[in-house]
């Protein structure tokens, strides 16, 4: 969830496939990269490891190419790490956050202003 | 929430306050407008009564001015209504949704293609 000025935006996009994209997921993929794995990503964010699995294996479902790979053994043991599509995913979503708050700024700060705590 | 193409979007706007505008505060005050009273709103959205009020008394709390008046007694009995603020934010809201989906098209297109149900 981003936050520019006083309010902060939460946006989910339904897609026709029934996958919810929101912030939830995008943040996860996001700590997957950070991290270097999907459990290493699951504490970043506070999320059960079981919960992380279980969004990763609904975006990978959903998507022409899975968003994670996990590499298997090597000297570093396992890991993962986002695809090409794993990577565009979050950068089209954030594109598209970036947009939102662009665009809506002026009707955002009509509504701030019709708030008691405005002080704009 | 809206729907546009072959996506919806659900935005959730959270102010300094901690009031959390989104999708089910706009519809609400949609339907009681249209149904004349909170009862009747409550009824078209499928929504309960008690939770409606809810909504309204913290929506009453958050804003300069509250977003519906009841009145009271006359010919038609108690009957709620939009006031100017409730009309303004429900006015606001649904624009700036009309601005994520139009500047955000081409992202939103974009994340589509990335899906296996992707028809674009």
């Amino acid at each position: 969830m981003a936050q520019k000025g006083s309010y902060r935006l939460s946006i989910r996009i339904y897609l026709p496939s029934g996958l919810r994209l929101g912030p939830g997921k995008i943040a996860l993929l996001e700590a997957v990269e950070e991290a270097g794995s999907i459990s290493g990503a699951a504490r970043l964010i506070d999320m059960s490891y079981k919960r992380a699995w279980d969004l990763i294996e609904e975006l990978n479902t959903s998507l022409k190419e899975p968003a994670i790979f996990t590499m298997q053994g090597g000297s570093h043991g396992g890991g993962s790490k986002l695809t090409r599509s794993g990577k565009l995913l979050v950068e089209y979503y954030r594109k598209f956050e970036q947009e939102t708050y662009d665009s809506g700024k002026s009707s955002l700060r009509a509504i701030s202003r019709l708030m008691l705590d405005d002080n704009s």
